[in-house]
């Protein structure tokens, strides 16, 4: 096919970055989503949504609108639990997605929420695809169960046709023979798609393992794999929740997982925004920053028993001006770069060489 | 089935850490195995290894009898092969592993590798584990193409009857509708696994994927999904390979994934054992670590802010003796942990509160 | 769950026959749907029914609402399409099937046509089924590409649920690693199928394979897997189709088709109707019936040898008045239970039976 | 690649017949393999093989190594049991057929039986596959579990290479993500592997479907679709069954599977050879022709309406000289084929022609 896609690098080859409500998804913004499947009651949702944001999240996700396999089965509350989600945006100041499932729902949906989410079992419900494709309200697509890349990716066509550019793709696992997560999350296509498309990518954890042991390391793998976001589920109380308790996170198993990714989201200068901390919080970083401080401290001075063994195998002086005036600069460089005092970093090299200078001199001598 | 299996926790409750040739793997040891798919010429092998284990990598990787498709595709340099691998394995004091597909070669393999490797296609060749399990040499052991989970521990349960515990678990992809990569990596049951088995597990990113692009993170979302360690094709001259040379990496790029896989490493806390450093590799390792701390220094002085609007707001005084002393006592605490000097950090950590407390005296002043 | 789902066995006993104009659907009724992938044009569309209803066919298929991958594909005719349906049904004699995708075309689509179709990719479009469920018209629910038995079966309880029985389930393939065919057809579920519900089960050979050369071995596996019905693409023109070409029939090896699948649907007792004959279809049904009758009295005669063997070997006498007594019995039984005259029947087999005596006796006296 | 398999049809255009023990498979001769999965006892192997002998198989299958998941579940006889299984072949004068899975076992069981199974987790197990080409005895190969065609195609390649071309090809399901059946039967690729290949392909329902009341539907569908055989677990007393109980058939099943199957055998024009039949089968069997005969003779009879409507309307007489004299030519064209007296045919056909006419002159008169 020789018409160039609006989904594709070659039609926009910078990565789109998708604004909403103070929260920036794609590029080097990472995009945390939580909270509960179905919304099934205000305060339910009110209490989840309160704590996910407190966690660290910066949207919160919530149904009205569930496709449920049994018809028996809660259905969400419609369009009345709308109002629910519009109010809570505004009163927590938060971004907010929701799952539409019927084209008639599409205008009022994006009326009441900042972002609207079509869902695995409708990728392929074209109709669908159109009428959202004239609004302009972001958009996270899921992958199908069963879809290919392409199937994907010309979904996401369908909703860019009118124009709108604030696409996020979800992936969220695939079915395989594989019973042994509920669905195969399918990571190693992340760095494929980036290459083909300029949209943002995220992965839900939640319903790729169905498990919430596996939503912590999964959620870091999505990370290094280089997605940008994740979808995650958390119930106030998973064991009374409607749909999907057992893949839902508790409140503590979710300010857990924040922990442990924001590591990986560091490393990989991966920055959220929209989020506020407080002294507390604040305080948790900075004790934090300064055990990782030691620890590469730590790690910098454990090197001096392999500089000995190579100094002395090799003959050469422990101290190296030229070294450490190249050093100098660079700390001088990397100082003003992240706009801090470069005296202060001088002076803490300063200690540091020394240190390290004396120690390798005490054996060597 | 009531009976205690030997791969289980149940079994074991301590993860197994397999030991060959200095190479630990399993618990906090993580392997990197890497070289040619299949050796095609002693130049091609030594010239390849050499390069590896250069890099970083503490297991070469190699084979001398290959499972082939077609039967007029080349077929390995088979028995010939084996010697090739013992002298390596000894001038460059460094593991080997090499494939096995029939028993009648499993004793005359042993005799001349470290570790020998069970393939996906014979997962379930139960008279190849039955000859294996009589061997005590370690065992990775692949997931079948489309192998449950069930199916592939109680395979390595064939491999454990006689004895043999040092049975290596490896996930190369499973087989699934999606052929965007070669094959589906089920990463996600690498936590499920560990919680069940005691048994190491690694990842292979170049069958899983078939693509040389996506090698490296997919290796990062092996080691953050608690995997033990890697397998990767790497060829001195990819074009020239007789197999499997569009997902073998060149010199160049095995260099650089061990560059991008160690600050992942290191977050995780995984040692790599059996590789040494020169010179030029401990500075490399002191210039990325000064980074580090730099970035964490400026990571700690860029709360202020938001310090400065919590305090203001709240009517904090800027000067908070007991939390200082609190830290005091921790970096205290953290220094011997590390076995660094106490001076040493106390005064750096000095430095940068006394910057962070002036910084804060400026602004609400 | 306990609730008696009303698509099972345990709700209604009996196997539901879906009774359309003129056409019966399930039971010992066999449906056959012909006709173009989408509706392109009047003339491609009413000269492709005519020629499948001619051939045999008593369902046309046709689509105005296409689901393409690309929304750069033809869409279908859309709601214009629907008149040119009604006028052919009418003009025809004979029922008709057109896919729906919005649930905004429900109401009008079936006031214009005889059978609504719901897709594989709709399968779990829950606002569609809700909508079609309030209709009356028969539905024809296709299986998703990845459905379970399960979701299928509860996705036409989401159908049922206003009290609509007119059900039909279409297994269409399923997605798997193969893609040798299109997809992989999942027949061996039939059976087990028809254990658990009563609604009539039809298969669709053409997005099964996607290959017109597998069409007739296929449609006959259905029907001795006890299926109800087949769909078939067939166009006037298949080079010249605007969507699935190489998978619709040309006119020509329809009407073969039709002729394979005679032979198979009489012996599994199956009828086709609401389909009429001309001279020239019963003359040719009667030289069918006539090679028939002769292959069968030449197989009865052929067992002569095998019977003088055993009548000499355990002196048994040829004349034995006792079973052939028996067989005259049956033959006035079964004369009077096809409603055909029990004295031509007895004549006929009186000459038979005194061919294989004459027979038995000249060689064995 | 340009190199011709062996395996092709156009290193080969006409289909491979297996000729074995008075036993033919492939072209138009058909096979029914049927006997228990394990060699239990001499006395269930003997009685089970006397069994499905007397009901109509002419292969008898029995397997003394056993691939099992679990290295703690029975694993065969082993060695000890190829006896058993030569003195069966000979006593009961049949062909046999067991599994190899080590290529040390090959030359010893080529000694013993007449037929040897490749299984499906051995299907790439390429020094099996190599040791089995250096024999000349007929080998059935499975298809793996996740194996393409090209893949199983490759495999037979390696059994050819040696100029065995008695090669049996044999799908027995692959693994999807669809759990109701133990496997997901691939049968629509039988007829486009015919086109490929001229080896004999059978099919396996057993393991294809894990579920007895399959089996019939799934054995008929697979002769439509130009299979060349079936293989069926059948145990004397699947209860008591060491392996695969509930896929096998009881004796009953399998006498009421061979009557079901053979109508669909006569049309499709199958032989089984190798059997033979007693006066209560040849009693049977005639019995089953007559209600065929008189069917024929009812359907044709009942064609009498349509007969009368169209010559009313049209003004044809009743008496049509010409058509009948052409009739008449064809009954004796027909009758010397089928080798039977054309008197008789004549006769038969004159009273129904007769009966035929008479009707239509009451109604039209």
């Amino acid at each position: 096919m020789s018409k160039v896609m609006r989904f594709s690098r070659e039609y926009k080859p910078v990565s789109t970055v998708v604004n909403v409500n103070n929260v920036k998804i794609g590029g080097k913004f990472f995009a945390i989503a939580a909270g509960p499947c179905a919304i099934e009651s205000p305060e339910q949702y009110i209490e989840t949504a309160k704590i996910v944001k407190k966690a660290g999240a910066n949207i919160i996700r919530g149904s009205v609108f569930k496709p449920r396999t049994s018809p028996y089965s809660f259905q969400g509350l419609g369009r009345e639990g709308l109002k629910l989600i519009k109010d809570l945006g505004e009163d927590l100041d938060i971004a907010t997605v929701t799952e539409v499932m019927d084209p008639r729902d599409i205008k009022i949906t994006a009326n009441h929420v900042d972002i609207i989410q079509i869902g695995a079992r409708n990728m392929q419900n074209y109709d669908l695809l159109k009428e959202a494709s004239k609004s302009d309200v972001p958009i996270i697509l899921k992958r199908g169960l069963s879809a290919t890349i392409d199937e994907w990716l010309y979904a996401a066509e369908y909703l860019m046709v009118e124009g709108n550019e604030n696409i996020i793709l979800c992936e969220r696992g695939i079915r395989t023979f594989s019973t042994t997560t509920r669905n195969t999350l399918d990571l190693s296509i992340i760095p494929l798609l980036k290459m083909r498309t300029h949209l943002p990518i995220i992965v839900d954890p939640s319903h790729a393992t169905g498990n919430r042991d596996l939503i912590a390391p999964v959620s870091k793998a999505a990370i290094v794999s280089n997605a940008d976001g994740i979808l995650i589920e958390v119930h106030y109380n998973p064991d009374a929740a409607k749909c999907d308790g057992a893949q839902s996170l508790p409140p503590e198993m979710f300010f857990e997982l924040i922990e442990q990714i924001k590591p990986i989201l560091e490393l990989e200068k991966k920055l959220v925004t929209g989020t506020t901390m407080n002294l507390e919080e604040v305080r948790r970083r900075i004790n934090y920053v300064d055990e990782d401080i030691i620890d590469l401290i730590a790690n910098r001075i454990n090197l001096v028993p392999a500089l000995i063994e190579i100094k002395s195998k090799n003959a050469i002086p422990v101290y190296q001006p030229e070294r450490e005036r190249q050093l100098s600069e660079k700390y001088l460089r990397l100082a003003k770069e992240n706009d801090i005092s470069p005296e202060l970093i001088q002076k803490i090299f300063n200690l540091i060489i020394t240190e390290m200078r004396s120690l390798q001199k005490q054996k060597i001598e």
